[in-house]
C-alpha cells in the first residue's frame, strides 16, 4: 500500500488514464484501492488460478480485473495489450525507486518511535527491505538490517551471499508473497547495506504464524511471519538486543477454516 | 483483564495469600497474569477436558492448576478445598461489582475518545455488558446499549425479555465463551438500563469471524464475533448510526489449522 500510494502521488501526470499491473497478490490490492481513492481506473492482470480472497479483494475496489495464464510470459503480455488500448502507466510492484521510497516509510515511522538494534523484514522481490535500507541510510542510525527468505525460495539469499543476482528460481514455499525474484534495483541496495539474510523451512513459518496470531492477535499470512521465523532459528544472536520485525500483510484466506 | 484487574487493585488486603478460580476461559488466564504482575500465588481449577491453548495460556504466567471433573460441582468443590488449604481469595468471573467495574473501562475510554449512538458488546455471565452499561450510565450521554448473544446460550435474552433471570441452561453454541449462565447483579443492572438483546445463529457467528480476521487483521475467538454477528442480521436498524462493537477476546485455538 505505500508503494503504490507514494508512486502514483508522484506520478500524478502519467497516471491520468489510469494505472495497470500483473499481480495476483497484495501490490495489486494495493494499487486497485489508491487508483479508487484517486479516481483514476485501475486494470490489474491476475493469473487464472489467484486464490479467491485475493480476487476479492481487487473487485471490492472497483478495479477491472483481466485474468490470464498463469505464466510471468502471458501476464506481461496481457498487461502490454492493456496499456497500449487504455493508455494506464504500469507501476511495478517493487523494482522502482518511488515504490521503494513508499515501503520505506515504515521503517522511518519506526524510527520516528524508538532506535533498535536490528530490524528484520521479510524478502520477496525487496522493495520493503530496500525502503527499510533507505529509511536507516538516512537516519544515520547505527541500526543493522536483516532480510528474511523462506528456503524454499531464497534466490535473495544467494545473490546476497555470491555478489551476483539470480533471476530465475523454482520458488516451493507457502510464502506466496515471497516466491517472486530479487528485483535489480533492490539487489543493489541489499549488497550495498543490508548486515545479513537469514532463512527459515515452512515449518517455522507456520510455528511463527501461531505465534503472532495467538499472542498478538493479528491476522498475517506466511511470507509475514518469515523474519519471526528466522528469528527463532538463531535466537542466541539476538539476546539483550531489541529488534523490530516488520509484519508486511495479513491476505490469507481463512473461509475454508471458518465456514 | 480489566475486571480481574481491578478486583486484585481494590481488595489488596484480601489477596496477600493470593487468588484462585475455577475457569477454563479468558478469566482463568487473566488472573494468573495479573497475579504474576503482582507476585502472588494464583490456584486455577480446570475442568479436565480444556482445550490446549487455554492452559497453556495459563501456565505460561506460572499459576498452578489443579485439573477437576468438568462440571461446575466438581469445580467449586475442588476451589474451596483449595481456598482452605492456602487462604487464597476467590476471585469471581462476572458476579462482583468490582469485576464489573473493572470490565466498564473499555467503555469508558471509548467515551473519553468519542460519542457512538450505540455500543454493542456480548453476554456471557454478563459482566462486560453491565460495566458498559455502568460507563454509559455515568457519561451521562445517550448512547444505547445492546447486548448480543448466540441463539445457543440465549438466557439472557429470555431473562431480559420475560423480567425473571433465567439460572439453568444447556448451552449448544460455537461461542464458548458465552455458554456461563447470566450473574445476578448482571441481570439487574441489564433489566434497568440495557436498550436491548439481541441474537445471532452460529452460522452467522462464523461469518462475522472471518470479516474481522480477514478485513481487520485481528484473531478474535467466537464469542467476540457475537456483536458483528448481531448487527448484521438486522443491519437496517443502524443505519447512517455510528456504531460502537466490543471485541470482548482472541483465546482461539489456531495450531489444528496452522500445524
Amino acid at each position: 500500500m505505500r508503494g503504490a500510494t507514494n508512486f502514483c502521488l508522484k506520478n500524478k501526470a502519467a497516471i491520468q488514464n489510469g494505472v495497470t499491473t500483473h499481480s495476483s497478490g497484495n501490490h495489486a490490492q494495493a494499487l486497485a484501492r489508491i487508483a479508487a481513492e484517486l479516481g483514476i481506473p485501475a486494470h490489474i492482470v491476475m493469473p487464472e488460478n489467484s486464490p479467491a480472497i485475493k480476487v476479492r479483494g481487487v473487485q471490492e475496489s472497483g478495479a477491472r480485473i483481466t485474468f490470464c495464464k498463469p505464466t510471468l510470459q502471458h501476464r506481461v503480455l496481457t498487461m502490454e495489450e492493456i496499456r497500449l488500448e487504455t493508455g494506464a502507466c504500469f507501476v511495478p510492484p517493487y523494482d522502482h525507486p518511488d515504490i521503494i521510497e513508499g515501503q520505506g516509510t515504515c521503517a522511518y515511522e519506526i524510527l520516528h518511535d524508538m532506535t533498535p538494534d536490528y530490524i528484520l523484514a521479510p524478502i520477496g522481490g525487496g522493495g520493503l527491505l530496500s525502503g527499510t535500507l533507505l529509511a536507516v541510510q538516512e537516519s544515520s542510525k547505527r541500526i543493522k538490517v536483516i532480510g528474511t527468505e523462506p528456503e524454499g525460495a531464497d534466490d535473495a539469499y544467494r545473490s546476497f551471499k555470491s555478489g551476483n543476482r539470480i533471476t530465475e528460481q523454482t520458488p516451493d514455499t507457502i510464502a506466496d508473497g515471497l516466491r517472486t525474484t530479487l528485483g535489480e534495483l533492490p539487489f543493489s541496495m541489499i549488497s550495498a547495506y543490508a548486515d545479513d539474510i537469514m532463512l527459515c523451512s515452512d515449518n517455522e513459518i507456520r510455528h511463527a504464524m501461531l505465534i503472532i496470531m495467538e499472542r498478538l492477535k493479528l491476522v498475517v499470512e506466511p511470507s509475514a511471519a518469515v523474519p519471526l521465523a528466522a528469528l527463532l532459528r538463531d535466537r542466541s544472536r539476538f539476546e539483550g538486543k531489541t529488534v523490530v520485525i516488520i509484519l508486511s500483510g495479513g491476505n490469507v484466506d481463512l473461509s475454508s477454516v471458518l465456514l
